[in-house]
C-alpha cells in the first residue's frame, strides 16, 4: 500500500480500511474506538479572562514558508514548480515583512529546515526584528506517514538547523502534515516544546491530553477556514484552483475576527508566502490588518508569546471556564 | 469489487455497471427499469392547507452530529481528523444551543450511537430542553452498502442506544448515507418509525410508496442545496474545500425560504455542528434565523412534530392536492 | 479498456492515447490531424439579418428532462439517486411550465425515451401547449461510446417513442453525450432531422459540414456557460457541488444575453428540470426571463422554429456574412 | 509508468517518487536538492526605473491560441471537443482582434504550429497589424515529458512553421506545459531566443540563471492568477467547471493591476481565445482594458518589445535594485 494521498473523498482521507474491509469499525468493541478517540484529546479551554495590556482579542498571524519544499518533498525537480516556490522567498516574504513592519506586528514563521538552509539570512533577519521561527519539518515531509524513529530524527534535526541558523531555539511546531502520527505528541513532549499549532478541536488555546493525561503542551488551533491555501492554491491537474476571490475571503476572515473579538478570544491566521504574497492577495491582507487594528484593544503577538501567556495563567487558574 | 466510493463523476455514483458493462441498461426490458424506479417512490404531496397556529411556513432545522464518526466510520485514527470532529461537540453544539435558545426554537439532532455514547450528557440536555434526537446509524456506517441483516441490526441497536441515553424513543431517522439500500424502507417500517429524512423527491413532505404500496412512513425531504456540507466541507486531498462563502450561502438559503414562504410549504435545513459551528458560519445562521423570524407566521418545529402533523392530516384529507 | 469516464483532467477527456502512447500525435503527418479536424466542421454562420417580427434577438430555452435516467443509464438502482431524478418530473417540470406560461414562452424539451414512457402525459401536455419535444437518446446512454449499429438503433427507437407518445415526429436532437461519435452525423442525416443542438463551435446557428461536404443539418450551439449543470450539479463523491450561487449565474447569463442582443444574435440556454427546478433557482430563472423580456424585441421560440427559420434563409442567402 | 497527469493533488504534480518511495527526499544530501534548485533560477529583478514614454506600468496581454490542439495533442478526435477549439479561431480571435484594435493595443499570440497550419491567414493578419506571434510547441505537446531530441526538434520545427507562415522569426516562447524539462533552457538558448514566458518566480521580468550561470534569456513571468483558464475552464469529468464568475475575476485582475501600477512594474495577462472569447468574458476583458487605460501612463506592448527593453537596460544597469 502506498502512502501517496489519492484524490480521494473525505470518507477515505482519515481511514485505512474505509469501513468496508475485513475489520469494519461498526464491528468494533466500544473500548477500541474509545482508545482511538482518547489518544490525543483537548483539555479545557485556556481562553484567558483577558489578554495582556487589557486587549480584548489576541491575533496570531503565522506564515508557513514552504517555498521550494512543495516540490522537493516529493523528490520533484520541475523548474516550473520550483519557480512558484522561489516566488515565496523572493517576492512573498519581503512584501509580508514590509506589511508587518508598517503595522508594527510581530508574527510567527514556520520554516522547514531545507528552506532555512536555502535562505538563512531571511530567517535571521526575521528573528532580528522580533518575529518567531517555528519548526515545520525537515523538507516538509509527511510526518504522519513516517516510521517513528525517522519522524523523531527529522523533527530534532529540523529544530537544530533553525537554532543554528537564527541563534534562537524554536519552542513551537506546526507539523508539516497538519496532523499527528501515533508518535508525534510523544516526540514533541520529549523535545520539551511549549506548543503545537496543528490540531483544530477549538478556536481557543487548550492543553493537549494524551491517553487521559495532561501533557503540558499548549495547542494553538489553526483552521482551514483561516488558511489561505484552501481558497487560493492552484493545482493544474485537479479541481484545486484559485476560485475563491480574495475579497470574498476577506469577508470570511472579517467574520471570523468579529466573533473572536466579541468572545474575547484568539484569532489565528495561517498563510503561505508563495500564496498570500501575490499582489491581489497582499492587498487583501493589508485591508484585513487595517480592519483588525481599527477595532482597537488588539494584542498582535507571536504564537510563542500567546502559548506562554495562556500556559502561565493555566497554572494559576486565571482562565475562563470552558 | 470494493465499496469505497471513488472520486468518481455523477455518472458513476449510482450505478454498478456504468452502462457499458456486459449488462448495459439500454438493453433492458421496460419491466426491469420500471421495477427499479417503483421500488421506493413518492406518494402525493402532504403539504397541508395550513400549518399549526395559522403559520404560513414550517421551518425544520436539523443538525447531523457526526463529530468523530467522520474518522471512525473508516476505521481511521488521525488525531487531526478526530480533533475536527471533537470541535463539533465541544464548540459547535454549544454555540448552536445558545442560538436556538435565544430564538426559542426547537430543532432535531440526528446522532450516531457512538456519538451518543461519547457525549451522553449533551444528548440528554438537548432532549431536556425540547429538541429531538433522531437515528443516524451506529458509527455513521454506509447503510446502503451493508448486508441487510447488518443494516437492520445496527439501525435497531442505534435506536436502543438513543432511547437508553435520552429516555426517549426515537421516531425518525436520517440514514447515514442519505440513501436507502434495497432493504432500508422495510427495516424502517418494521421498526415502526414515523418518518425518514433522507430522500429528495420533493420540497414538501410525502408518503413513501414501496413497490406501489403506501407504507405510512412520512418522508421529510432534505436537499443538498439546504445543507452546509456541500458548500463548506474541507477535504485536503480532493477539490472539496470551503469555497462558497457563508454570505453567498445565506443568499441561497434566503431564496429557498422565500419561495417556501410564498408557497406556504416546508423549509428544511440540514447542518453539521463541526461545519456550521465555526464563527463565520454561526454568524450567518444567526442572520438567517433572524430573517426567517422577521417574516412572521413561522412554525419552527422538530421533524417529529412536522411529520406527525402532516400524517394526521393525511388520514383526514386536509392536504393540498399535489 | 473501459469506457467509464475517469475523473480525469481536460487533457485526457478527448483522447485515446494521451499524446504519450506508442502513437503520439506529434508524430502524425499533417494529413492525419487534418482528416480528424475536417470530420465534422462548422459552415458559415447562419445568423440572420433579422429575426421574425423584427426581433433583435432570438431566445431559445431548452430543458433536458434527464430525471431518473441519470441513475438508470448506469444500471443503478439507488433510491436516493432516483428520488433526485423524480424531483425533476414531479416538482421541476410543473414549476417550469407555470413560469413559461406566465410569460407566454414556448420552449424545447429534450426527453430520453425511457422518461417519455415513465411520464407520457407530461410530454403530451407540453406538446399540446406549444412546446417542442426533441430526441435525447433512449436511456441517456453515452451515444459516443456505442457501436454504430447500436447508436443508430437507439436513436431511431427513441424518435419513435417520442412520436408515439406525443403524436408529433421530433425534428431535432440533443445527443445525450453532448458529443458525436464517428457515426452520429451520418445517423442524424439518414433520419432526416432538421437540426442538432450538441456542438459548440459558435454562438450562432451554422450548417454542419462533414468531410468538407455541406449536410443541410443545422447546428444550434449550446454552451456550458449557458447550462445550469456545471454550476449547480451536486456530486457527493467528487468536487462537483452547488458552488456557484444562482445570483452569480444570473449575472453571467445576463452578460451572455446582453452581447447576444447587441450582436442581434441567438441566446440559447440549456437547463435540467431536476437542477433548475429548485426554489432558489427557479426564482433566478424568473428574474432572467423578466430581464430578457424587458429588453423588448425578443423572439422566444423553440429550437425547431429557429432552425427552420435560419435554414430557409440560408437557401436564399439572407444571412449575415460570417 | 505513464506520463499522463493523473487527477492528483498538488503534492504529486511535481514529483516522481512522492517522498515515500525507495528514495525519499528527506534522505537526500543537501548537495542533491541544492543542485535541483539551482538548475533553473531567477536572477535579479529587471524591473526598470521607468517604462518607455514615461509610462508608469507595462501591460503585456497574451493569448495562447490552443484551439483544436487541446484535443489533438492527446490523439483525440471528439467532434464536440474539436468544436470547442474551433470556437477559439472562429469566434474568439475575431472578437479579441476587434477589441484590441478599438483600444489600439498590440499583444502577443502564442500559437502551436498545427494551429498556424490550420489558420495561416489568421496568423499573418495578426502580424500585419502589429501583433506578435510566439512559439507554443508543435501540437501543444507536453514538452516537459519528451525525450530531449524530440523536444528540440519539435520546438525548432514549430519556430520554422511560424516564420514561414508569418514572414517573421519568432523571438519568444511560452512552453506548452508552462514548465521546463531538464533540457528546455538549453534548447531555448541554442535557438537564440530573446525570452521565455512560462516560469513564475516573480511578477517582474528577470534573467534566467542556469546552474549558477546567467543565460541572457529574459523571463516574462505569467501567473495562473492572471490566466483565464483556472477560473473558467470546463472539464466535464472532473471538478473543473466555469465556477468563478467573470465579474469576480475582473476584481482580481484589477487588484493585480492596481499594485503593479503602484509598484511601477509589469502587468502580464494570459488568456485563451476559446475561453476568453465568449460573450460574458469578452465584456469583462473590455471593462478591464478600459479600467487599465483610464489609469493613464500605461505602456501596452508585446512580450517581445518588453523583453527587448528590459534586456537593453540590464546591460546598462538602468534597472531598479531587486
Amino acid at each position: 500500500m502506498t502512502n501517496i494521498p489519492s484524490s480521494s473523498s473525505t470518507f477515505e482521507q482519515f481511514g485505512a480500511n474505509a469501513g468496508t474491509g475485513p475489520d469494519p469499525s461498526w464491528k468494533w468493541e466500544d473500548s477500541r474506538w474509545r482508545a482511538i478517540v482518547n489518544k490525543v484529546r483537548a483539555g479545557p479551554s485556556l481562553k484567558p479572562k483577558q489578554w495582556p495590556g487589557g486587549a480584548r482579542v489576541a491575533v496570531a498571524l503565522s506564515f508557513d514558508s514552504d517555498h521550494e519544499t512543495v516540490v522537493l518533498r516529493e523528490g520533484g525537480a520541475s523548474p516550473g514548480g520550483l519557480a512558484i516556490g522561489e516566488y515565496g522567498a523572493r517576492v512573498g516574504v519581503p512584501r509580508i515583512r514590509r506589511l508587518l513592519a508598517k503595522h508594527d506586528i510581530r508574527a510567527s514563521f514556520f520554516v522547514p529546515a531545507v528552506i532555512a538552509k536555502l535562505y538563512p539570512k531571511q530567517q535571521r533577519d526575521l528573528v532580528e526584528i522580533g518575529h518567531e521561527i517555528g519548526i515545520h519539518g525537515w523538507i516538509h515531509e509527511r510526518n504522519n506517514n513516517l516510521d517513528p524513529e525517522v519522524e523523531r530524527e527529522l523533527t530534532r534535526r529540523a529544530a537544530d538547523v533553525l537554532a543554528e541558523t537564527t541563534g534562537v531555539e524554536p519552542v513551537g511546531i506546526r507539523t508539516p502534515s497538519w496532523d499527528f502520527s501515533e508518535y508525534t505528541l510523544e516526540i514533541i513532549r520529549d523535545m520539551g516544546l511549549l506548543y503545537d499549532s496543528s490540531l483544530m478541536a477549538d478556536d481557543e488555546p487548550y492543553e493537549l491530553i494524551e491517553d487521559g493525561q495532561p501533557t503540558g503542551i499548549i495547542e494553538l488551533p489553526p483552521e482551514w477556514i483561516r488558511d489561505d491555501y484552501p481558497y487560493f492554491n492552484m493545482d493544474r491537474f485537479s479541481g484545486l484552483r484559485p476560485h475563491t476571490s480574495p475579497r470574498t475571503v476577506l469577508d470570511i476572515w472579517k467574520d471570523e475576527f468579529d466573533l473572536a473579538f466579541e468572545e474575547g478570544g484568539l484569532f489565528l491566521l495561517t498563510m503561505h508566502p508563495h500564496i498570500i504574497g501575490h499582489r491581489s492577495r497582499i492587498l487583501m491582507l493589508q485591508e484585513l490588518i487595517e480592519y483588525i487594528s481599527s477595532s482597537g484593544k488588539v494584542w498582535f503577538s507571536t504564537h510563542a508569546e500567546i502559548a506562554s501567556y495562556v500556559k502561565s495563567l493555566a497554572s494559576t487558574a486565571e482562565i475562563v471556564e470552558g
